[in-house]
């Protein structure tokens, strides 16, 4: 996807340990047009599945879930990492956190995701791929099918594909990040 | 909004404390063609306003913030419940959240608000309006110039409008919950 490889290469940073800050643009202020490409995108790429939900987490995947939720005319619901109190029967699973080295909890209503469903998972980030195992969980506990999960940025280089993909799950990022190395950010053609 | 107060009755269910449950289309579940007429429905009401920047607070606000951003062809800015390690620099307040009975830092990047900004705040929910005093305190740290907040519910009794308007803040919301007891929810005309 040009137009994002471009926005990462002008407005991403990089710092030590393989972070990529994209903050300006996709998750602390956001570019809603490049949000809306984004999810046209993500319509292309699973073109070829029966979807008929999206799914997310809290707080970065909601506004390209939204989206493509929008332009695809289907629901989106969100996975939250704590339960909040009004919320009485859920879904639960625990995820490691390598950015903030902690584990949390991820929740999601049975009402919202249930046998029937065929969901789309889409988040901002693919990097070790701890989030998107978490959300497997909570699809399979639910029985329903994973049909994919979208990234918009795919870190290549912390596997988080290859543990997804040995779990049978199609993977499609729209940018793929081969490595950030001396402040240089190297996205796959 | 009609079709917004007809999706409270219908959907929306209520509880001990003055508690309106909207996980079904708001806050949870979302329906993204609500959420579209919601940021119609606050164009209209911030129309005369020189609007050039959405901020929006982390997870809920984000859906209808983003859509309204994406109609309007503006940024938005979601604060942050806490700064993620790769920000460094980010203003800070603290809020009490009633639901949740704790305190908690509210964060956002200078960077991204500043004395240029003429800024649109928008949120689901205003309750006691602890988190849009928290807003309103960020926007006044960074210099920027606070044209309104929007709300797409709003529980009138908790007076979170009162608070703010003695703030001089204009204040817009799309639903008016005028009382909630014995399971039955009020709506204002």
């Amino acid at each position: 996807m040009k137009l994002l490889k471009e926005r990462i290469l002008q407005d991403g940073k990089c710092y030590e340990g393989g972070i990529l800050k994209v903050d300006s643009f996709i998750n602390h202020q956001m570019d809603p047009w490049l949000m809306k490409a984004i999810g046209i995108e993500f319509i292309r790429r699973f073109a070829t599945t029966n979807v008929n939900k999206i799914i997310t987490i809290e707080a970065s995947g909601i506004a390209p879930a939204i989206m493509t939720g929008y332009l695809m005319d289907l629901p989106v619901v969100f996975a939250k990492k704590k339960p909040p109190c009004t919320m009485k029967n859920y879904l639960s699973t625990t995820v490691h956190s390598f950015t903030k080295d902690r584990e949390y909890e991820m929740v999601i209503s049975p009402e919202f995701i249930t046998p029937d469903d065929n969901v789309l998972f889409i988040d901002d980030f693919l990097a070790y791929g701890n989030t998107a195992m978490g959300i497997l969980d909570l699809v399979e506990q639910a029985g329903a099918n994973l049909v994919g999960m979208g990234f918009i940025i795919e870190k290549e280089f912390q596997n988080g594909r290859i543990l997804l993909e040995s779990k049978g799950v199609k993977v499609e990022s729209l940018a793929i990040i081969e490595s950030i190395s001396n402040r240089l950010i190297k996205i796959k053609e």
